[in-house]
């Protein structure tokens, strides 16, 4: 049995941003569906858990990358599971080209959580599930505590709408994520690369709630809060490196 | 050779909206999707056209539905050429359930611009592409014309944002048809199938543009423009059928 699990990828029109790359909030969601499918063929993903009520929650994404997929490029992402305890479990990521060489790497934290008190629920009910652990090396790791900027320099105000919605009725994870990056401009992304980013998703949100979005600018890390007035819905940090060599401009 | 052109897909998690269903926009993204593989395998597409100078613009979309693919369905969109004359072509597709039954049908309106004047292509240059007409039936066709609502009831405001953005530095296609949609709110798509959708794409828009949404409820049928001011970035016009049996409600 195979303790990672890979799909690989041809990167459409349709999924790139402006700089003809993987869109970060497109690769978020290609991390989340795999770890789907990877939990599903070792029977500990949705479906088992939900017989169980219990949910997996993603907790908090790390992604480091030398690079992003480009359009057309063929890539692949490699999952596997670092750790499980009672109420966690941490998933790495391995983001390679055509030819198996690493581009970028990732590191999740999920939660287990009960569907109906939405407290943490207990994964021994799982069994033993450290069988299931691979000891890939994974370069990335979850940083420092994300704390809300507190002297934002760029404050917008958001509300969710149904086409932020997922199937389990709440903002899709990958929604935030634009949301923390829509903070800058297009010529922001243009000449910079978005080597490493952070999130950690903290409360749920709603179609209709009101948030606003927090970002400070230190150096080359911003850290942004998307708040629902006192509360954190989530929180972010990422580094943005000079591109080289030149900027990607208007195509086509 | 084949006239036409299949990709089969699996229903993620991801793609689904509040109901658990493909979402429109996503549908959207796939039909754009599959027109630039099946014109690329037939030396149409945008590499081809490309060379010449010359862009594929989607002018008109029009999808009629019975129902939406669910949750992890596996079903499949085929695509063949109805027409071509100097400047556009028309293409229509077959939305089909995982055993071929038709579940929806579109038609699409592709214009032929040149890439530096945004004026009308001639496609001639391309010699003959009458023999990659396919002469399959489709029960949709383009509707009457698309006008602003007189009397909107519903106006929202909207600027565009990184996360907008396409490889080609306008906003994405699907990102209009969820503006459209987001002028209601969940509980109209809980109870109500978005049976018959059309949207005409009038100008290019920008990251920064500032839009406003207008729409007018008559009977079933909505109404909905985005305006740049005075031009129209986009105008819509949709039914909502009430669903049978049950209203799907929140899951998991």
């Amino acid at each position: 049995m195979s303790l990672d699990y890979t799909i690989s990828h041809r990167l459409t029109a349709a999924q790139c941003n402006a700089q003809r790359e993987l869109a970060p909030a497109q690769l978020v969601q290609q991390l989340i569906e795999i770890a789907t499918c990877h939990a599903d063929s070792l029977d500990f993903g949705f479906s088992r858990l939900q017989s169980l009520g219990i949910l997996w929650v993603l907790s908090r994404i790390s992604i480091k990358m030398d690079r992003y997929p480009q359009l057309l490029e063929t890539y692949s992402i490699t999952t596997w599971v670092e750790s499980f305890n009672r109420h966690f479990s941490e998933r790495n990521y391995l983001i390679a080209d055509s030819a198996g060489r690493p581009i970028g790497y990732a590191h999740t934290v999920w939660m287990a959580i009960n569907m109906r008190s939405r407290r943490p629920a207990d994964l021994t009910v799982l069994g033993d599930l450290n069988r299931l652990v691979c000891d890939h090396p994974c370069p990335v790791e979850t940083g420092a505590l994300i704390r809300r900027p507190e002297n934002p320099d760029r404050i917008h105000n958001y509300t969710f709408q149904v086409s932020d919605i997922d199937c389990n009725r709440h903002v899709n994870s990958a929604r935030y994520v634009e949301l923390v990056l829509n903070q800058m401009n297009l010529a922001t992304f243009d000449t910079n690369l978005l080597r490493h980013f952070e999130i950690a998703y903290k409360h749920e949100a709603h179609c209709g709630d009101s948030v606003t979005v927090e970002s400070q600018t230190d150096g080359d890390t911003v850290t942004t809060a998307i708040m629902a007035g006192d509360t954190p819905v989530c929180l972010a940090r990422y580094t943005l490196t000079p591109r080289k060599p030149a900027p990607c401009g208007p195509c086509l």
